[in-house]
């Protein structure tokens, strides 16, 4: 990748100067970036770095010495998630709190949960230089993807206490290792956990910054975007039993085509999403059919379903919405199905407040009308919202893509979202 | 399966004994398929014999033992097919030919092929008991199903020339053996390939029986039915490209979903089998998504295509309805296609005036007005059609199930159709 210039598509250019005293410096952001990219097991193959790996520690003991530099004292909590702070904030006052992820999916991208952790680094880096100090706390999560885990905002989960060292422990890696034991040698402390937690009332509020793995804000040309919703998801799993036949002796009236009804659902699932509105998903993702041959009609065909919607009412009107299309499908295609809801978790409300000074921090460092998005993807906010006032901050995600190694975002966006977290965490007002 | 009442939905009642001479015998029917079906390589699950195992050569050995009894010669050819005529009708002299298969699919049915081989068996037995000779010759072809050598109607395929030495020696089984090592022992003269090989003009005509392996005979309740074409099939591999992208942060007027662009165009497929006719079917039977996972959009979709008519005027029309579909969905989901044709084989029309001797036949023996249907299906029969007046009897199938160990057909059935067979096959005359 390479530094991007700075008059850029959204008419940025000379706005670090002239708007905001701290100077956020883009070459710094890049160089962090770059550099977490190298550490990942897949060099050349985009970022694998699970947690607790060796190319996972490597990230965080380059921001350790970053956060060392810029004059931040820093510790790990007995869950794994690294904190730190200005030397000169003592740990139990109050503190607006930012941070993400460093961890990765196998074969990600080098943006997704790395911008979250450098955007709060460069704003220390940049206050140092500006000889201020900003009432803010990192925090870089522990296991926030859940592809070495099986489970993912581990980190944030235990911290907040709903997850217990008992239910941490069930949890293996890939090489059979428990989260506790895995953790031992990067900080996690097994008989602390429950007792080294969140103290909700020392936080001011969190915002955290990320990528937005959809196209909305890159389509747009906008140069950020204020969250103001996390989706709640449903997920299901569904299993359609028709009859496996030849393919050239049945004909097409004498069909009980299991791969056929779950193609109408997919189609009927498109027009449900568009009629519920809000932004609401609906998605096929995985299936198996059986028995998956060329000249064989499909018997069976297990699939799962995700929706997301960010309106908490418009859950049980799509739940109902998705089993009345199987039903009516399978009805009269002469199908038996069986539909589980394998999870379910509620929409998340960001804080208006917090929101609302984002938009205003925005404003001061002249990106005016900065538009309100949702998340339609989880995040380690959606775990702190419940307990402290929460906003997030997107960044435009080229295209969309994330999860892959093709994903980017603009330097200069990133650098444009750690100017508006800086002038929100400038001082400890939320209003 | 318990030996079916002689008073049956069909009315048969006294049929045998009134309106036909020959005593076809269902006890003996039920014997063969008893017994055939005791030789498998998965007992209490479906006959699995592959072509040259033991339980396929157990089989052969059990009607060679039967036609030894019922009187009649016999010999294998060179490409591993077995031969029998009456011991009073020299090999050279013309004569009718009725036969099929006794290998089959893993885990298959008790009826596909074997069927078609004990028919012209029972119809010597009858014919010895009722001191008579038939001018018939039965053929038991080596590997129809094409699942021991990957690729079908070998037998047949070999005898009609059509299947080079050099090619059966490429054709390699699930141990690693080619298929003239393999049928060394069973028959197979390398050497003789190509000499050793069907004499059209000694063959009246061809007469298949076969089950339906479609429910089409069973729902109209048709005792059988006369095959007066074999479908021709053309079939397609096809590659949906679109973008793997996270199933909750892309909306979903920003996704390029391969499998919804997969789902469209089987339903459009199925809206193009019904507008073509003529029993006309499209399948789409294998597919491979991609990443697929519960809470990713899948970029690219590998599916197959299985386009079988009839009426070879409608395979170019069903070409082309088949080309636009993909293109005008991709075109409209902004998707990326390759779609390539894999197989293209003309539809085969069997001869009128066997399927004329065949309808009555029927109405001799007292079956009025037999349905006239086409086979979906490929049997040994297309191959041998170019060459001689071929036509096919069906056997209703329970449920149209086939290739499946719940394959199921009535014994009183396999009779009739048996006795349809020996009364087309009585005489030399073909009309």
């Amino acid at each position: 990748m390479g530094l991007q210039p700075m008059l850029s598509a959204h008419g940025l250019k000379g706005r670090v100067t002239l708007e905001f005293q701290v100077p956020v410096n883009e070459e710094r952001i890049e160089q962090d970036i770059q550099t977490i990219a190298t550490f990942t097991e897949t060099p050349g193959n985009g970022a694998s770095r699970p947690t607790f790996s060796k190319s996972w520690r490597a990230a965080r003991d380059y921001i350790v010495k970053e956060l060392e530099s810029a004059g931040c004292k820093w510790k790990v909590d007995a869950c794994g998630n690294l904190h730190a702070r200005p030397n000169a904030i003592a740990w139990d006052s109050s503190t607006w709190v930012s941070g993400s992820h460093i961890d990765s999916v196998p074969n990600g991208g080098n943006f997704d949960g790395v911008v979250g952790c450098v955007a709060p680094l460069e704003v220390f880096r940049a206050a140092k230089e500006d000889q201020k100090v900003v009432p803010l706390e990192l925090i870089t999560w522990a296991e926030e993807e859940g592809t070495t885990f099986s489970l993912g905002m581990l980190g944030s989960r235990a911290w907040t206490g709903s997850l217990s060292r008992d239910q941490l422990a069930s949890l293996r890696n890939a090489q059979g290792q428990n989260y506790l034991d895995a953790g031992a040698q990067h900080g996690v402390v097994p008989d602390k956990i429950g007792v080294d937690k969140i103290k909700p009332t020392s936080i001011i509020g969190l915002i955290e910054v990320h990528v937005e793995q959809g196209p909305g804000l890159w389509n747009d040309k906008k140069p950020a975007g204020i969250v103001n919703a996390i989706a709640g998801r449903r997920q299901y799993s569904c299993v359609i039993t028709g009859v496996a036949n030849h393919a050239g002796s049945t004909s097409m009236r004498d069909r009980r085509d299991a791969l056929a009804g779950m193609s109408e659902i997919l189609l009927e699932f498109e027009k449900l999403a568009e009629h519920l509105g809000h932004r609401t998903v609906i998605t096929i993702g995985q299936l198996f059919p059986k028995p998956n041959a060329i000249n064989v009609i499909n018997g069976e065909v297990t699939f799962t379903v995700d929706f997301r919607t960010p309106v908490t009412e418009v859950l049980p009107a799509g739940d109902k919405g998705i089993h009345k299309i199987v039903e009516d499908v399978c009805a009269h295609r002469h199908l038996i199905y069986a539909l589980d809801v394998t999870e379910s978790l509620p929409a998340i409300e960001m804080d208006a407040r917090v929101c609302n000074r984002l938009a205003k921090a925005a404003d001061k460092i002249g990106l005016k009308q900065i538009p309100q998005t949702i998340s339609g993807a989880l995040h380690d906010a959606a775990i702190l919202a419940p307990l402290v006032p929460t906003a997030m901050l997107f960044v435009p995600s080229r295209d969309g893509i994330s999860h892959n190694s093709d994903e980017f975002s603009r330097i200069e966006d990133i650098a444009a979202a750690t100017e508006i977290l800086a002038e929100a965490v400038r001082d400890r007002r939320i209003e």
